[in-house]
């Protein structure tokens, strides 16, 4: 357990803590004492029909899905549903390596699976708030896979699903760029096992991973528009310095090995013996599957051929030159989109 | 200046090497005792009109060059034309930091550019072979880059010219991604700042670097086809160990860091000052724009917006699943397509 101040309601906002007290793992063993941050915006009607819940991604927390998906007039509307935006575990604000106590801490965070984060949250939903029913579970990237989750081994809970930029079971091509990710951060000698004095000791391993981000995370056309100039920066450069090394700079490396670990492993076929067809058919959920045109990573065409496995889904692909990282909201064109797709979405009876 | 048994004739072909002497270089300085490797293919007539000049690719050599693109019955058919294969300063047959001795190797190497590279090509034809005119200038990746320097520079002696998979003046992306290579490399502590004792020293430096070239050198769909199958391998990890890992492990590298600056520092414009319309407006060669339709960091729409500022152009997008490593030729369907586009351009008058 080190110190960390990113990790906080200062810099994510306010959250919840939900106690799950000693929590099984898939892969076995358990987290003891497991802590779900969660973030609540708007109120549960009476008939309880009006829950949306909200996933996050590889290093993403409930702030920015607040901050970029939901509000007053926005398809997440708090004055209509009640949202509960759950952090993942492993992101630093639920229990995570950083912040799980010695000796289960750091290095010896065990191995967590989207199965599990997905269990854990059913628990919350069910047994802090009586939610028997979800009008839509919807997420981006990682939060896609735990969506994917959702619908597959909850399908009676879940009326509708908007996976965004992610997919059910994660591909070879996209367990081999995690795989340079997490690479970034083993490389650096101050990393040294897991076992650093600081998160910021190992600042050239997450440097390093920030500067992979800036290759795959946007798109070719995102550089050739000089698109970061809309987000107030003066060269290339200085917007992977300064916005991506920055962003990164002050996380915890357990914890992005953490969510990598859960990443590469995302499979809902795990339900059905490895039969993706049959994992996906099992999904009661009016699903929209919801890819970015210029992802490089999960690409349309791998999302669609998951899409035309799932009774009665949509694929609504989303246009944006940002590419994958359009999910943090950089351009303005991506928030419409969605809005329109979950507007839509939510209107599906 | 290091043993590497990786750079030899048993490992490329048989190569001549031409010495340059002292060869002034445009960042400044010079390479002592320059040699530029070469191999050629067929013979040159007697009006000196049938010579075409390939260039190499960052890592490749005359022998890949070979292997690929030349034969009889293919387009560059050594029965009609005089093919010579010159290899870049760098790639570790002609002057390289590691077979350059001390004080001027390995780390001190200096910095070399496209335009340096196209000079030393350059006095070889016409000091070595008396060649005033090339029927053809073909290359791939950092070769096109150096095609796009000889029909720029030398725009009188070029009749055609074939850049594949590459651009004339390098992307902020393809800076960003050629970074991520270097960076694979110099954070190995075993790099030591350029003062290693041997190439495979710096083995996990090599790894790290044969990982990025996993996810950006092919596509998405080459792995979701698992067109690695067809290269005779078992799984998209034992691809990436056994082949990519196995193709760079032997490199020496300072060789691959000099290369990959060249790479990402590649212009023509500047020779017109900043000027990319009125450097490729120069160009007299008739020229087919080649990119590759799954190219990562080559996309089409980069090449097809400088191939639109080039006189009497096309563009010619070759299909391959393989991406930019189609270049390597795994793909028989590329070699296909580079033959009839090729041949179609030396047919032109």
């Amino acid at each position: 357990m080190i110190t960390n101040n990113y990790y906080t309601a200062d810099n994510h906002g306010p959250f919840e803590l939900y106690d799950l007290g000693d929590f099984p793992l898939e892969e076995g063993g358990a987290i003891h004492g497991c802590q779900l941050a969660y973030a609540t915006h708007g109120t549960l009607n009476a008939a309880k029909d009006n829950a949306i819940l909200v996933t996050t991604w590889y290093s993403g927390t409930s702030g920015i899905m607040a901050d970029v998906y939901i509000g007053q007039g926005r398809a997440l509307d708090p004055d209509k549903y009640f949202i509960i935006v759950v952090n993942q575990i492993g992101n630093g604000l639920s229990s995570s390596p950083h912040n799980t106590p010695a000796p289960a801490g750091m290095a010896r965070f065990p191995r967590v699976r989207i199965g599990d984060d997905v269990r854990a949250q059913h628990r919350l939903l069910t047994e802090k708030f009586g939610i028997e029913e979800l009008a839509l579970v919807m997420g981006g990237s990682m939060g896609a896979q735990q969506t994917y989750e959702w619908a597959v081994r909850y399908p009676d809970m879940v009326r509708r699903a908007a996976p965004i930029a992610g997919t059910a079971r994660n591909t070879d091509h996209d367990f081999l760029y995690t795989a340079t990710l997490n690479q970034a951060i083993t490389s650096d000698p101050a990393w040294n096992g897991g076992w650093y004095q600081a998160s910021g000791d190992v600042g050239q391993g997450l440097r390093h991973q920030a500067r992979l981000w800036a290759v795959m995370g946007w798109s070719t056309e995102f550089y050739q528009q000089e698109f970061w100039r809309n987000l107030g920066f003066h060269s290339a450069e200085d917007f992977v310095t300064n916005f991506l090394e920055g962003y990164f700079l002050p996380m915890d490396p357990n914890n992005l090995l953490c969510m990598a670990w859960k990443w590469q492993h995302g499979d809902v076929s795990r339900h059905t013996g490895g039969d993706l067809s049959a994992a996906l058919g099992r999904i009661k959920a009016k699903t929209f599957v919801m890819p970015i045109d210029e992802d490089m990573f999960f690409p349309p065409r791998d999302c669609e051929a998951e899409q035309a496995l799932i009774p009665g889904s949509e694929l609504r692909v989303i246009n944006s030159v940002c590419g994958h990282l359009a999910l943090f909201g950089p351009d303005p064109g991506f928030g419409e989109q969605v809005d329109r797709h979950l507007g839509e979405l939510l209107a599906t009876p």
